[in-house]
């Protein structure tokens, strides 16, 4: 506390990162990073672009990506807008969006920084509560609302919502921007982008930093009617004219123009999140059916927090939710096949220990 | 304009740029970059972060950097922080600090995304007039006011407050931070660094854009009592809580620590500017005395905005400021000696054609 402080500061409730722990030879199961590392030809373009070019100012409207994403989708560089990770992305556009009086709607359970974000913009929020089974009833949202945010797949259930039922939800609220947060789409749900040329109220954000391996990064993106991208740009622009470096521009660029890399990343996720699942559930665990690189898992008579700290103890970390309906749960990303068996070993052993 | 707005971006005003061209060839001395690459050292740190752990997070705190900034400046880690530019540091610090119903001050000519940065945040803000040899009277400031801001030097003018001048402003107004932009302030202005230890309301920020010639890299930082950095922290936490990517954090950390590689290129940028300013002044410009990486220059009887046109025609690109006091004045950012010699000589030129 400091008499320093803008009121808002005192109020706030920073969003808590996952931990990126500084010990080697750790089994890191906990950020949803990908296990795979980036598209070598990004390395090789970030090399490349580790020049004395850098005494210059980057693009500040990050053109060439936004131009590559545009040509992929078949829409142009006005439906697209580029910043520093998917979590900046968002952040403007809670800001340039969900200032119209009533609450911004999103799950009850879902990404911690939708709250606050909306903390630090003053938006009053309501959350639409995910049922037994932590499926999303779309019924919830049938209230008035400032917008609609939803992750799909949804973070920390790995559950996805078909794209014909973002469409129903995009055609109800057709006054609101409905945003859908694909951070993890690429392993294995439907995308909604194809739906942005047709509905003005549609704003999807995506990023680099999952099945890209991008990371360490921080590249995001959003995709929307070119009315929807010029608000964010004038948010950008009166917050940040060059938010995305030269290295950050040359490496995204690469790694996105190599679809290959991409593709073969994701499968191999996709082949080793269905082993996870069938050796968690034979240790008893209940396992949620993942559209995401992670897993959510739960054991009917096992403390989850008891579970993690104690994997914590054999070098392996997973993530652990506080709050009354994510407590009993784990969520775990996919690793390597061989990091993934290592959990499993452990888990087993454990069990077998405290039984 | 769209109904899916906020209104608060209805009301934005964005900052612009000055021009980055996509023309090659180019005398570039519009933007206040570094002639002269960065550190050889930043350029191998970041070609060999430029490996598979890109995948994972960067440090989301930047400590390695945060620690080799306090050590060299006699403070503590927790006296710094560090965000994706000096433009995002600026923008958390006027959200942090600026919010307490008086006006936030500053020049009426200086760096002019302070004003948006008050349009981004709701902040009232009036403006202390520099008199009419460009210098900033203190007295200016002695008025109720939720905050300070003084870029030293100046920006355009390039005019720098001794240390003795901020530590009366910072003492004046002991209940409220008073912001020192540091941005050129190793072109031969006094830091106001060694004054942080003493005054808990002083906040100095500075960049690797200009001196370390990184403007392509995106890193600036702030240094100020521990309380103050905790409301930076709180905001960056609320918004983006990974700012700077992992080749940020290597090369500038690489940058900061060649020392050698900033004092040689500063000293050319000095000398190149003595020269440049006695040839303007040969050529009858009125040219003020610079502490920074540009010089601010008006001839008596040409127009401003045309001088800047023809010089563009010319593939010379300087910077021209609209507005009632800044109109007559050109912004000439110190090149390469070979750069400052062709302006000067199409000046000569353009001046001769036109007598």
């Amino acid at each position: 506390m400091s008499r320093f402080w803008s009121p808002l500061v005192h109020r706030l409730t920073p969003y808590v990162p996952g931990e990126q722990p500084k010990i080697h030879n750790i089994i890191k199961l906990n950020t949803n990073e990908s296990p795979y590392g980036p598209s070598p030809k990004a390395l090789e373009a970030m090399r490349a672009a580790s020049d004395d070019s850098l005494r210059l100012y980057p693009d500040p409207e990050s053109l060439a990506l936004r131009e590559a994403i545009a040509r992929r989708e078949g829409l142009t560089p006005a439906h697209v807008f580029a910043g520093n990770g998917s979590d900046e992305v968002l952040a403007h556009a809670f800001q340039a969006f969900f200032n119209h009086g009533d609450p911004v709607l999103f799950p009850d359970i879902t990404y911690s920084f939708y709250p606050v974000y909306c903390g630090l913009y003053g938006l009053p929020f309501e959350t639409v509560a995910l049922d037994a089974g932590m499926n999303l009833p779309l019924s919830g949202f049938d209230r008035p609302n400032s917008g609609i945010v939803v992750a799909n797949p949804n973070a920390p259930t790995g559950i996805a919502l078909s794209r014909a039922d973002i469409e129903k939800l995009v055609m109800a609220h057709p006054d609101r921007v409905v945003l859908i947060d694909e951070a993890y789409v690429d392993f294995g749900a439907e995308t909604a982008v194809p739906l942005v040329k047709k509905y003005p109220n549609l704003l999807v954000v995506q990023t680099f930093s999952k099945s890209r391996a991008l990371a360490g990064l921080r590249v995001g993106f959003a995709l929307g009617d070119p009315a929807l991208i010029e608000g964010l740009n004038r948010v950008k622009d009166s917050f940040n004219s060059y938010p995305l470096d030269r290295l950050a521009q040359a490496g995204a660029l690469a790694a996105y123009e190599d679809e290959d890399w991409l593709r073969q990343s994701v499968n191999k996720v996709i082949a080793t999140r269905t082993t996870l699942a069938t050796s968690l559930a034979e240790l008893g665990f209940e396992v949620l059916r993942s559209s995401a690189n992670f897993v959510y898992a739960r054991h009917p008579d096992r403390d989850a927090a008891t579970l993690a700290a104690t994997l914590r103890e054999r070098a392996i970390i997973v993530r652990h939710l506080k709050g009354p309906r994510t407590s009993p749960w784990l969520r775990v990303t996919i690793g390597t096949d061989a990091q993934c068996s290592a959990l499993t070993e452990a888990l087993r052993e454990i069990l077998r220990l405290n039984a």
